[in-house]
C-alpha cells in the first residue's frame, strides 16, 4: 500500500488559551516535546501567541519570546522550558481527582500553561511583561535554549527581574547555589602486593583526602533573609590495578555546592585551600546567583503572591539571568520532587492559584 | 584440492635427553605449550621418560610423574609445569651468547630441562626421587595439574621434600607467604549533591579504613633463619554514583600477604581486628607454606647446592606440597623478574650450574 502525501500531513497542535489553566497544562502535555524535540510545541506556543495582539513575537529555533511595549517603568520575564526527559508511558495525560499525571506536567507544562494564560489574559498588566519560551534545559549545558537566547538575542531579556516558574510548589525560592568539580590525584608507585614494600600506594595516600571531607563543616550562609546551605562531598573515588597490584594512582571527584555570596573564583581558591598539600584540578563549574529579593520588583512579587521566600540550593536556569543582570527566582506550580518520575503529576488547584497570585501581582 | 590423511598427520615432537640442558630448553620452547594446550610437550615429555629403565611413569591428563624405587631412605620431588602465558612474537627461541630467549626460557622450561637431565643421568640416585611435570599453572587455581594430581593421585606426590624447579636466579627461597583479599564496604544514603545534608556519603565514611591502611605497620618474622615481610594493602577503591548524587556505597579490596607462621584464620581474624567496626568480607584466600629447612632432606639440599636461602613472598605451587604435608622450596635457573615478558630469557651457564648443583646433591 502507498500511502496517499495526505496521510503523512503532520497534524499540527493548536493551543486556544480561552481554556483553563488545567487544560492548557493537558494540551502541552500531550505534544510530546522531548529535548531536542520541541518544534510542534513552539510552533503551537507561536501561533497562539501571534493571535495577542498586545505581544511582539520573536522566534530563535525553537525557542519563543513575546513581549509588551507599553513603556511601564519596569519590565518582568516569566520564563519557562518547553522540553521533558524522555517520556516514560506517561503520555497522554490523565486527570484523577485534583491531579494532572504525565511527562512534563510538574515539570514544567504546568508552569508554561500559567505563562500562557497571563499572555492572554493580562492585555495591559502594570509593568511590561517578556515572555520567555525555551528548548533543551533537561540536556547538557552548552544545548541550553536559555544560554543560546542570551548569546544570540540578550536584549530580548533585558528586564528588571525574572521569574522561574519551574515547579517549587508555588513558593518563591531567592537565586540558587553554584557549583564546581574537582578532581583530586594521589599517585604512587606500582608493584607486586606479595612485595608490597617496593610500591608506595596511591590509595592510603588518599586517607587524608576523605578525613578533611568527613571532617568538613559547611557554611550556613544568611543573603537578604534566606538561609543557603553549602556542602562539599566526594562524588566519586576510585583506583586500583589489580587484585595483586599496588595501586600507582588514586582519584576522588569532589563536588563543592556554594552559596552565592561566593564566586566561582572564591570557590576555588576555598577548595584549593581545603585540600592543599594535593593535586587539585577544577574540572567544571557553574556561578551561583543573588536572590535579589531587595529589588523592588522582586519585593513587590513576593508580596503580592503571599508565603515565606527560601534559598534555592540547587544550581537553575536563574543563574543565566543573574549572569546578565537580571534578578531571578524560582515559582512555579510543580512539586520538584516529582520532576523525571515515571509518576510525575501536577495539583490542578496550584496551577489556579498561581495564575490568580500571579495576575494579583500584574494587576495590583 | 583434498590434502591426503598424510600430508595432516601431526609431527611428533621428540626429546633427546642426551642433548645438554641448554639445548633440552631450546627444544622444550620450540614446542608451544601455553596453558591448556600441552598435549605436545606431555607426550614429547612422557615418551622420553619411557625410553628410561629406572623409572616409572604415570599419566594424568597433561601431567606426567615418574619415578625410582630404589628403596631409598629418603624420596624426594623435582616438580616444573610444562604450561606458559600466551606466546608474544617469542617462539621459536634464539641464542645470543650466554642468553636463551623465548617464551617460558625463564618460566620455567630451562627449569624443566634440569629436571629431565637429572632424570636421564642420574639413574642411581642417594634418594629416591619422584620427578613432576604439570599442566596450568599459570591460569585459574581450580584448573591448576598439580592441584589436580594432589586431588587424583595424592600418592604420587609423597616424599619427604620437594624442589620447585620455578625460577629464582638458582636460590633457594623457602616456604611462601600465605594471600588473602577481604572487602570492606560503608554505606550510607544517597541525596542529591545539592543538598547534601539529606544523604549520608558513604565515600566520607571509608577515611578511617584508609588511615588504618596508610598507619598499618606490617610484621616481619624470621622462621628457621629467613626473613618474612608482610604487606596490608588496599587494592582497589570505588564508589559514587553520578556527579551530583551523595553516594550510598564504597568499596575497598584489601590483600593481606601473612608470613607462613598464621594460619589462614589466624589471618582472618588479624584483618577484620585491624578493621574494627567495619564490614569485613574474606572473598578469597591461599594458606602459606612453612620453609621446612630444618628437615634433613632439606637442609642437605641447602648444603648442597650452596648459597643462602631467603624467604618467598609470592604465593607459589610450594604451598600445595604443604597441604600434602611435604616440606618445599623453589630452586630454578630462570629469572622471576623476567618472567611473562616479551624479552624473556635465561642464562644458559645458569643452567648448567643448577643441573650440576643438583647432581651433587643426588650423588653425594
Amino acid at each position: 500500500m502507498t500511502p496517499s502525501a495526505a496521510s503523512h500531513a503532520p497534524t499540527r497542535p493548536v493551543l486556544d488559551l480561552s481554556r483553563t489553566g488545567a487544560e492548557l497544562t493537558a494540551d502541552l502535555v500531550d505534544i510530546p516535546s522531548v529535548s531536542g524535540d520541541e518544534g510542534a510545541i513552539a510552533d503551537a506556543v507561536e501561533a497562539a501567541l501571534r493571535q495577542l495582539p498586545h505581544l511582539t513575537v520573536e522566534r530563535d529555533g525553537h525557542a519563543v519570546v513575546a513581549r509588551t511595549h507599553l513603556g511601564r517603568r519596569e519590565r518582568v520575564v516569566l520564563a519557562g522550558h518547553l522540553d521533558t526527559v524522555p517520556i516514560a508511558d506517561n503520555v497522554p495525560s490523565r486527570v484523577e481527582g485534583d491531579f494532572i499525571y504525565g511527562c512534563g506536567t510538574s515539570d514544567m507544562k504546568s508552569g508554561v500553561a500559567v505563562q500562557l494564560r497571563i499572555a492572554a489574559t493580562v492585555p495591559e498588566p502594570n509593568r511590561d511583561i517578556t515572555f520567555v519560551f525555551y528548548d533543551c534545559e533537561e540536556v547538557e549545558a552548552r544545548r541550553n535554549g536559555l544560554g543560546r537566547l542570551a548569546r544570540n538575542h540578550p536584549e530580548w531579556l533585558q528586564a528588571d527581574f525574572a521569574v522561574l516558574l519551574e515547579g517549587t510548589n508555588g513558593v518563591v525560592e531567592g537565586g540558587c547555589q553554584g557549583t564546581l568539580r574537582a578532581e583530586i590525584r594521589t599517585t604512587g608507585v606500582r608493584a607486586h602486593s606479595a612485595r608490597s614494600w617496593l610500591g608506595d600506594n596511591a590509595i592510603h595516600k588518599a586517607a587524608p583526602i576523605l578525613e578533611r571531607l568527613a571532617g568538613y563543616r559547611p557554611r550556613l550562609v544568611d543573603i537578604e533573609g534566606l538561609q543557603y546551605h553549602e556542602g562539599l562531598n566526594a562524588v566519586r573515588v576510585e583506583g586500583g590495578v589489580a587484585n595483586n597490584v599496588i595501586p600507582d594512582e588514586c582519584l576522588v571527584v569532589v563536588n563543592y555546592r556554594f552559596a552565592p555570596d561566593r564566586s566561582v573564583e572564591e570557590a576555588s581558591r576555598h577548595v584549593e585551600e581545603v585540600f592543599a598539600g594535593f593535586d587539585v584540578v577544577v574540572t567544571d563549574y557553574a556561578a551561583g546567583a543573588l536572590p535579589g529579593l531587595t529589588q523592588p520588583a522582586a519585593a513587590e512579587f513576593v508580596a503580592a503572591t503571599g508565603g515565606t521566600p527560601r534559598a534555592k540550593f540547587g544550581w537553575t536556569d536563574v543563574a543565566r539571568f543573574s549572569a546578565l543582570g537580571v534578578p531571578a527566582v524560582n515559582c512555579g506550580p510543580g512539586d520538584p520532587n516529582l520532576a523525571h518520575t515515571r509518576d510525575e503529576h501536577c495539583s490542578l488547584s496550584a496551577i489556579a492559584d498561581l495564575e490568580k497570585r500571579m495576575r494579583a501581582w500584574l494587576q495590583s
